[in-house]
Order: structure tokens, then sequence, then C-alpha cells
């Protein structure tokens, strides 16, 4: 392993990674925290000031995640300061997030404010995803039955609206509103089942299995065109949609999904899903995604060629690049293709020599196609909007945050941390 | 009037708009119309060919509104064909638009198939806002009295949506979701009032005069911080609301509320409103929302100075453009105060120096920060986001589109044309 370039340049990421987490995650633990009311503020500015008291639900969800994870996996953050901050952040969520407590009724709010009350509830089922999230990583921290017991009685109810019937979510039926299998949702599922049966028993793998295989088989479903392009929304069929919607690619979610059937493929030696995860979910949105002229994954693109509707498509945001760098180093990892490697360190380049803010040892999250700072905050309601929360079981003895969620979801830097430090590559 | 530089570059920018208003109408014409299903594709590129053919409720009720008011105030466009396509447009609208056709179910969708199936419904009055718009101008060129009382009955549930129930439009009602003053609402709701009580008689003009006084003051209830800016929400006292929604500043939607209210001071004569509607709803969102860097008008500013949260924040839209026209050259035809003229001179240059499109003799849409285009279609899923489609009845013979709303909204162009072509400046 020693002794080549590459070998050195990995080191060399595994060292500035380090330091970089150490920084993102002291930036959190000292700027976040309420204190009053509890929960956590994400809308911080570069000196940690807090620019918005409301309390997104994701992101509440995510630091909490986190919090657990790197105390539970992660020798340096096994502190008490973590765990009283994941369980403050849990007994918020749980006093708060579902808009109502009655027996049954599982729905929660997008948003609260600083004190808890409700703002907004969207009508889909993300912020559910991540309340389950949290739920189980901290239960498995402080052994809480009871909240382990309601990740699991959430999961069903998430499982009832994605599989039999979505009316719960509030959505009207619509005679035009086409079912749609959006990426998001097999892979958010996926995330899941990944999370709840990690280290339990045959029992609890056995319940789940059938619905990771469908997760999987959906996911796949995205793979269109003769194999030649990802789209990101496609019918229940798995057939390409019309319009702008069904022409959408969005490269930083299949990059994201790549790497989730990578690992389903490592946990089962099963070749043909890690060379579809790479050859399909991997190179094709890199060969799209990457900006020819400036570096960086574009947010959106349309397959045909087409501008995308969206103001910002041509942006540069922080998490398409985090994804990408699990995503290739993962898989190289698995196969040792040094053509995956030199994708890691293009991305790699481009990531730390764009994203890191040095004033405030975080990073920003949204640059301008050029590679210019378009907002200068550090957090927002809306920075950590993709969440990935699997782990390397297989890989060697760390059970690890493969990507970090806080609400910035920029620890995701620790997955090259994890990577370089714990797998022999 | 002869003779000074001001009326020779008048006169120029006369011209210029009136031979892009004409190729703005013609590229619509040619390509926005569906002979097989009725109603208007929207989703344009730059050579007419149609990306996405989803029919936006919103950008069909300005088309036909546009369409009428060409039709019925300006020679030049008083032809059968676009008579034709108002009154198909209208056909499709009543076909479609409604949620539901149940008598007292007024809940329009926000976006139908191309053969009119819903596909969304908005949790917002602008669907229905459009629809009555377009209803009221076409009743006015067929001399349809039921369709003009459909315009009168769904305004009657959009007073009622605002001013006593809103649990009508679908939102949950949630403890946390303050009950806020967005500048659009009062606006909208004027502009209706403008445009249902024009040219008729006494009764109607009685009928709403108490809710245009509502409107004007919960307008003027944006004008916070001692008079020192204007605020994009503010709660229904008439407060700074907390956070990033409380300190959201919109300077185009400020300029458009502006000659909202500069009409309405027109029509009465009211001297301390236009002293407002100049001083605070056109200087204060021109000095702070003016790049003074590159040039043209931000989307979204904060007033304590954070970076907004809205990606698009920077951008520079056609939109608030507009508007910054329309403004300033009312204001200056009212008080020929020259630095209103100034105003107008530096709008108008970046504005045409910026938009218009030679290829397609339309314009783009969306430019980033620096006035690069940033995304490359004529007309799009949300091209066409503000209306105001009041009138200039006053002044003089012509009563005329003071801001045209085709999907994309820029034969807003026509404003100048009219300004310039019928007022004496």
């Amino acid at each position: 392993m020693k002794g080549t370039m590459s070998d050195v340049k990995l080191e060399e990421c595994r060292e500035h990674i380090r330091s970089q987490l150490d920084n993102v995650v002291d930036f959190w633990l000292k700027y976040s925290h309420d204190t009053v009311d509890g929960g956590f503020f994400t809308c911080l500015g570069r000196d940690g000031s807090v620019y918005d008291k409301l309390k997104y639900v994701w992101l509440q969800g995510r630091q909490v995640w986190m919090y657990c994870r790197l105390y539970r996996t992660m020798d340096r953050f096994h502190k008490p300061e973590i765990l009283e901050a994941a369980k403050a952040g849990g007994e918020f969520l749980r006093k708060f997030a579902r808009v109502s407590r009655a027996s049954g009724e599982w729905k929660c709010a997008f948003c609260l404010t600083s004190d808890g009350k409700a703002v907004k509830v969207q009508r889909t089922l993300f912020s559910e995803c991540f309340y389950i999230m949290a739920m189980d990583e901290l239960s498995r921290v402080t052994g809480d039955k009871d909240m382990q017991l309601e990740a699991e009685q959430m999961m069903e109810q998430l499982i009832h609206w994605v599989r039999v019937d979505s009316s719960g979510l509030g959505r009207p039926q619509l005679p035009g509103d086409v079912p749609t299998n959006s990426m998001a949702v097999p892979m958010m599922l996926l995330c899941l089942v990944q999370q709840l049966t990690e280290g339990q028993g045959q029992d609890v793998v056995q319940k789940y299995k059938e619905l990771e295989q469908w997760c999987v088989q959906q996911i796949l479903h995205h793979v269109q065109r003769a194999g030649t392009a990802i789209l990101e929304n496609v019918s229940v069929e798995g057939t390409e949609l019309p319009g702008c919607s069904g022409r959408l690619q969005n490269p930083g979610h299949a990059l994201e999904a790549g790497w989730f059937l990578l690992q389903y493929s490592a946990e089962r030696g099963d070749e043909k899903i890690q060379e579809t995860a790479i050859s399909k979910f991997m190179e094709l949105p890199y060969q799209c995604g990457w900006d020819k002229k400036h570096g960086g994954l574009f947010y959106f693109l349309d397959v045909d060629g087409h501008c995308p509707t969206q103001l910002e498509w041509s942006m540069k945001l922080w998490w398409p690049h985090c994804e990408a760098l699990i995503a290739f180093l993962m898989a190289y990892s698995q196969t040792k293709k040094p053509e995956l490697l030199e994708r890691f360190f293009e991305v790699y380049d481009y990531t730390f020599t764009h994203f890191p803010d040095a004033q405030s040892g975080e990073w920003f999250g949204y640059l301008t196609q050029e590679g210019k700072v378009a907002l200068d905050f550090i957090g927002g309601p809306f920075k950590g909007k993709i969440i990935r929360c699997t782990h390397l079981a297989r890989y060697e003895k760390v059970i690890a945050p493969l990507a970090m969620n806080l609400p910035n979801d920029q620890i995701h830097l620790a997955v090259g941390f994890l990577f370089t430090s714990h797998i022999h590559i």
C-alpha cells in the first residue's frame, strides 16, 4: 500500500478531512444548540450567529443522528457533551415534531418555531424519514426501547404511504397527477432499511428484506434510454415520463443512489449490482454532470440538453460533491480500478479548493457556476437537503458514519476520513 | 415638449419598445397555441419549440387577458386572430381550470396536462386571480354576461379566503403559522378591483370601494423601520415579523406595488399616497435593490444585509425590470421630476441591453448577477410570475394595458410604448 503517489495523496486527503471534520463538529457544537428551548438552530452565519430561529425537522433529525453516530462509532467524538446534545435534540423532536400525538398519527411538521410550534407541514414523507433516523440511532446509544419502537412504527406508516395509500400525506388525488417513482423515495427507504437492520438479528433483517429488494428495483428503474442515462423521475412502471420532469437529471442524487447500491451489493457479494452502480449511477452522472469548463457538478440537467427550468440548475452545491467523493472512493475501494481513484481526486480537488470557509472553519454551501460563493451563510433552511446515513458494517472493524448528516451535511467529509483511515485501499 | 435630449431619447424608447412588442406578440401567436387541445403552451424554446406541454393556469389566464387587452385597446392588435385565440384560451380555462365544477366550489388547479387534467393544486389563491382577470377581460370583448358573473362570483370567494376564512385553500391551520400580510395578496386584490371596476357604473365601483381601501392600507403596512424599508411580509397588525421571512425584501414587488398605488392616487388626486408611492415604494427599493457593481435589480434582499436564503437571490429577472420601467415612467409622467426620468433611463438601458434575444425576437427571463443569460428558454413554467394588469383609464383617451401579461410577461414592454406614445410627458 505504501510508496505510490496515490497513497501519498490519499494520506494527505485523510489528514485534511480529519481536521476539517473536527472544525465542522466544533462549529455546530459551539453555535447551534438552543439552550433555552432545546433542539438546534440551523440558520447560522459565518460567525455562528443565528439569523433565523426556525427549526427544520429534517435538520433536527439529522443532527441527532449525526451526534449519535459520531459518539457511537468514532473514539474521539465519544464525549459526554455530544451525547447530551443528541439526547436534548431527540427530546425536542419527540415533544414537538409530530403534528398530532394521537396514536396512529405519524405526520411530522416540516418546520417549527424555536419553541416547537408547527409552522409548516409538507405533503411528503421526508420529515418522518429523518425522525426515524434520529430515533433509531439515539435508541442505540441510550438503549431506549420505546424510542426504537416508535421508529419502527413510524416506518410502518411510511411504507404504507409509499406502497399502499399516499392519501395520508395530504396531497389531493388529481387525474393529471401521474404516479411517479422519484429517486428520493426508494433511496430514502433503502437508507432507512439499512439503518434499522444494522447489527440487528436475523428476524429484523428478514422483516425488511422484501422492502429492501423492492427499493433496489425501484432505483434501478431510473436507468433509462437503453442504459445511457439516469433520470430523476420515472413512471411506476419504470418507463420515461414526458416533459421537463421526465427529462430531469440530478447528478448528485444519481451518485448518491450509486453508493447506496454499492453498499447493498457489497453486503451480498452481488457483482451485477456493483457493476451497474459504478457504470450507470457513477460514470453516467459524472460524464453528464461535471462542468468541463468551470469544474464541479451541476445541480440539475435535462437529458435532451434543454435548459432546466430550475433557476439554480447551474449552481455548484456542496452535497453533490460530497456524494461524488463517497461514491468514487467506495467504488475504488471495492474494485481498485485506478480511473475511479482519479475521479475521486478530481472531485476532491474541486471540493476542497471551493467549499471550505477559512473564517468559520466550516463550508459554504452554494457557489455560482463559475465557483464564486453565491450564498455566504454556513447553515440554512435547506442546507442539508440530502441525507444518506448508512454505514460500512462490512468493512473491517469499523461501523462507520459513511456520510455525515449534520444540518449542513458537510460532515460528509467524514466519509473520506473513514475510508482513508479505516479501509485498506 | 420637443427639442430636449430627454424627449429625443423617450421617442427612441417608444419606437424600440413598439417594435419589440410586435416581435413578442408575433412569437406567442406563432408558437404558443395548442390547436389540438386548446389553451396555450408556455414552455417554449428560442426557436418556438415546445419543450414541455404542461399548461400553467396562471399563464393561461394571463395570455387570455393579454390578448383581449391588446385587441380591445390597441388598434394594430384589433385583429380576428387575436380575438379567436383569446376565446379559445378562455374556453380551455372554463372547461378545465376549476378543480370542481360544483356550484360554489371555486378552487382552480395550478397546472394542467395539455388535455386539461389537473396535475397540481396550490394552497394559494393566485390561479383564481388570473382566472378572474381572464374572464372579466374576455367578457368585455365578447359581451358574455355569464362569464362576467363567474368572475364576480369567484372574486367573492377570494375575498372570503383573504378576509374571513382561508381554510378553503387547503392549508392546515398550524399553531406556529403566524398569519402574515404578504405583499402579493393585497396587491393582487387591488389589481382585481381595478380590473373589475374599470369603466363600470357607480354601483360596481361602490361595491368594491371598501375592499380597495383595505388593499391600499394593507400595502402601506409594508413600509417598515420608521419609513426606511419596504418589507415583503409583515404581521396582519402591520408590524415586522421575525426571521428571514420578516426581513425579506423583493425590490421588484415593491416597485410594482408602487405603481399600483400611483394609479390609485391618480384616480383620486391623493397627493399623500402619490408621495408615499414614489418616496417609499420606488426610491427605497431602487436604492437597496439596484446592483451598483453589475447593474440590474436583485431578486431578493435581506433588510439587515444578511444573505437571503433563496438560491436565486442575486439573479436578474426580467419582471422586476419591467415593473421598474413602469413605475419610474409613471411617476415621472405624474410629477415631471427629472430624477425619475433618469431612473427610467437607467433601468431602460440595462433592460434593453441585457434581456432581448435577437434570435427569437423575444426576451430571456433569467440572468446571473453579472448579467449573463442563465436560462436560455423564452417561456417557462414560472416566467410570467408576477402579474399586474391594470390600466391607464385616467390617461387621455387610451385605456391601455399598463402591464402586459403574456406567459412571459415581457409585453410589459407595451407599458413603455403606451406611456411614450399616448401620454404627454
